[in-house]
C-alpha cells in the first residue's frame, strides 16, 4: 500500500510540485517480457504545450502486451514505461497550453490531435501527423527527450504518446482530453482506448445502421465494445466469433444476438455467416490480429456493400490475403485506429455519452487490483481472464 | 462490302424477322489469340425477358483482348463471339419485355441491372446478382443455352452478357439501355464500357472534388475517361502515369495537368507524386492492371484519406501487394465495376450529359473501320496505337 499512500500524499501537495521534479512509482518495463518493475522514478516538469498528469486510474490493452513481450525488435527501447488507457488529473500544464488547467479531469489518448496538421484540419481522418500512433517513439515530441528518468538520471522511455504505467506522466496537451468533472473517472478510463477503439469502428468507420447485420471476430474488450456500438445504433443481427466459449456469456451482456465458435462449425465460418444472413453481413470486423480470421471477415460480408474493419494488429510481416479481383465483388476493407475518433474534438461527447447511459460500460472492468499488483494484471489478460482489470494508482 | 449490304438489308426488313432465325455476319473466335473469322452465323429469336439487338457500331475493349488471348484457361469457350462495347438497335424483343421496342436505340452493357435482385435493390452497389460479370458464363441465363449457332446448328457461345462482335445479338433486357435516339450512336457505343468506367469511377466511386488532386496509372482509354470525369468535377491537378509517352499528347486533351513518365524517374512514381502533391493526392486510379502499379497507386494517395481506385484486371493468382498494417494508415482501395453506374437507370442521363456536351468524348474514338477488318482493330489496340477503334457493322 506505500505506492498508494504516497500518490495521494504528492496530489494534496500538488501546489507545491508545479515546475518541479515529481519522485513517485512507476511500473518499468526493463526488457521483453520480463516482469515490470515498481520503482521511483522521476517526472519532470511538463514543457512547452506540455501537461503533467496525476494518473489515478490505468489499464491494460494488448498493444501494452505485444510492447511489453518485444514482439517487434525495431520497437524496444528500455527502460520504458507502457500504458496508454488512463484517466487521471491534471498536476500541471506547460507554457501555452490553452483549455486545461491544474485540476482539470483528463483522459490521455496515444492518438493526439493537434489541430493544425492536414489531416486534423480534414474531417475525413482521425489521424494527426504529429501526434499520431508511432510505436518507435520513445521520446517527447517538442525536444525529443524523456521526461522521465531514473534516480540517477538516466532517461527512461515514453510510450505511445501517453505511458499511463505511472503515477505521474507527461503527455503533450494534443494527446490531453478533458472530460465533465461529474464523469466517473475510473470508468472514462476504457474511453482512453479500448471502449473508443470499438464504439467509434462501429460508429464513425462503419456507420452501422438500424436493422443491419454485423460479426465481429474476436471477443476482447474491442470487440465486444464493437457490439455495444452496434447494439446502440440499432443493429439487429450481431454475431460474435470466438474459439473461447467463455466470451460468450459476456458477449450476451453487451447485445450479440448470435454466437459462433469456429471449432463447433463443419464448415467456414464465413460459409456459416452466409448462410444464416441472407448472403452475408452488412459490416464485419477483425479485432482478432489473424489474417485467417481477416480473410474470413473479408468474405463473411455481402458482395456490393459489405464492409471489414480492421482493428486488430497484425505484426507478422505476411501481406494481405486478398486477390486484386475480390475487390471487385464490392466488398472493402478499411482499417481504423481509436474507432475514426477526434480525440479532443468528440470524446468529451463521448463521455457524456456513457454518463447519461446511452453506451453501458459496466460489462468491461472485470478486476480491480492495486497498481503495484501491475504484473498480475498482466496476467490475467494474457489468460484471457479479463476484459480490463482497473489498477488503481 | 458483302456483309455491309447484308446488314441495311435486313434491317429494312426487320418486320419479318422477328421470331424468326437472322442468319448474318459474325466474327468468331475458334481459339486462344486465333485471328477472329468473319463468318454466317445464325442467331435465335429473343426468348422471354431477351432482347436481339441489330449492332451498328462496336469496339475493342482490354478485357475483349485478354478473352481473345485466353490468358485465363478456365474462361475459355470456343467457338465464341466476343465483344461487349457497342450501341446499336432493337430488332425485335422477346416475352415480358417492358420499356424496350422495336426500333429503340440500345447500348447493351456487360454488368446489368435486373433490378429485383438484394444488390440491384441497394444504392450502395451497381452490381447485379443474376448479371453481373462472369467471363465464365458463355450461354443464356433464361435457360442457360446460346442463340448463336453454327449453319449446321452447333451452339456458338456468348461473352459478358453481350457479344456485339455480330451483327445481330441477343441480350438479356436488363443488359439493354435504352437511350435518347438522338444521341449519336457512334459515340455511345464507348458509353457501353470504356468511358462509363472510367468516368463513373471518378464521379460515383472516388467522389472526386473541386480543387482535388488525381492521380491515374495508364492512359489507356479507360484511364483517359477517369482524366475527363475528374476535369469534368474541376479537379485542380490531374497527374497521367504512363510508360508509353504517346499518350501524353492525347492526355493534354482530355485534362492531365501533369505527366510521369516512370521510366524517366530516379525515384518511384509515389515518391515523385507526394513531392509534388504536399504529401500525396486524393485519390488514385489503377488502370494498368499490374500489381506493382497497385502499389505505387496507392502510396501515392495521401495518408488519413487518400482513396486508390481499381479499374484495372489482375489474372495473375498474386494476391494484393499491401500489409494489413498499412491500412491503418487510413488509405484506402475499392473495386470498381463500369465506374460504380446502375446502368439502367444511370447510363441514360449520362448519354444526355454527351450530348449537351458536359462530357467530351471526342478524343475517344482514334480509328474507324469497317466491320470485317476486325483483326487489325485488335492488332492497333495490341500496340498501344489505338484508345479505341470505332468497327462499322
Amino acid at each position: 500500500m506505500d505506492a498508494v499512500y504516497h500518490n495521494q500524499n504528492s496530489f494534496e501537495s500538488s501546489l507545491d510540485t508545479a515546475g518541479k521534479v515529481i519522485t513517485c512509482k512507476a511500473a518499468v518495463a526493463w526488457g521483453p517480457g520480463q516482469p515490470l518493475v515498481i520503482q521511483d522514478v522521476r517526472v519532470a516538469p511538463p514543457q512547452k504545450m506540455e501537461v503533467r498528469l496525476k494518473v489515478l486510474f490505468t489499464s491494460i490493452c494488448h498493444t501494452d502486451l505485444s510492447a511489453w513481450k518485444g514482439e517487434n525488435e525495431a520497437q524496444r527501447a528500455y527502460p520504458r514505461i507502457l500504458g496508454h488507457e488512463a484517466a487521471g488529473i491534471v498536476e500541471s500544464v506547460g507554457e501555452g497550453v490553452e483549455g486545461i488547467k491544474k485540476g482539470d479531469h483528463v483522459v490521455p489518448i496515444f492518438q493526439g490531435e493537434c489541430g493544425t496538421c492536414m489531416c486534423c484540419k480534414n474531417q475525413k481522418t482521425n489521424l494527426c501527423q504529429k501526434f499520431g500512433v508511432n510505436p518507435l517513439k520513445s521520446v517527447m515530441v517538442n525536444d525529443g527527450k524523456t521526461r522521465f528518468s531514473t534516480k540517477d538520471g538516466s532517461p527512461i522511455f515514453h510510450f505511445l504518446n501517453t505511458s499511463t504505467f505511472s503515477e505521474y506522466t507527461v503527455i503533450d496537451s494534443a494527446c490531453a482530453v478533458r472530460i465533465d468533472p461529474k464523469a466517473p473517472l475510473e470508468k472514462m478510463s476504457l474511453l482512453s482506448c479500448g471502449v473508443s477503439t470499438g464504439v467509434g469502428a462501429a460508429w464513425n468507420v462503419a456507420d452501422v445502421q438500424p436493422g443491419s447485420s454485423v460479426a465481429i471476430f474476436g471477443l476482447g474488450a474491442v470487440g465486444l465494445a464493437v457490439a455495444e456500438g452496434a447494439r446502440v445504433r440499432g443493429a439487429s443481427k450481431i454475431i460474435g466469433v470466438d474459439i473461447n466459449p467463455a466470451k460468450f456469456t459476456k458477449g450476451k451482456a453487451v447485445g450479440i444476438t448470435d454466437f459462433i465458435n469456429p471449432r463447433d462449425l463443419e464448415v467456414s465460418v464465413h460459409e456459416k455467416i452466409v448462410a444464416i444472413t441472407e448472403g452475408g453481413v452488412d459490416c464485419s470486423f477483425e479485432c482478432a490480429g489473424n489474417l485467417e480470421v481477416l480473410r474470413e471477415a473479408f468474405l463473411s460480408t455481402h458482395m456490393g456493400w459489405g464492409l471489414t474493419v480492421l482493428l486488430g494488429i497484425h505484426p507478422s510481416p505476411k501481406l494481405l490475403p486478398l486477390h486484386p479481383m475480390e475487390l471487385f465483388d464490392g466488398r472493402q476493407i478499411v482499417g481504423s485506429v481509436f474507432g475514426g475518433f477526434k480525440g479532443k474534438t468528440q470524446l468529451p461527447k463521448l463521455a457524456q455519452q456513457c454518463m447519461c447511459g446511452t453506451l453501458n460500460l459496466d460489462e468491461f472492468i472485470t478486476h480491480e487490483l492495486p497498481f503495484h499488483k501491475i504484473n498480475e494484471a498482466f496476467q490475467l489478460l494474457l489468460n484471457g481472464k479479463s476484459l480490463r482489470c482497473l489498477l488503481h494508482l
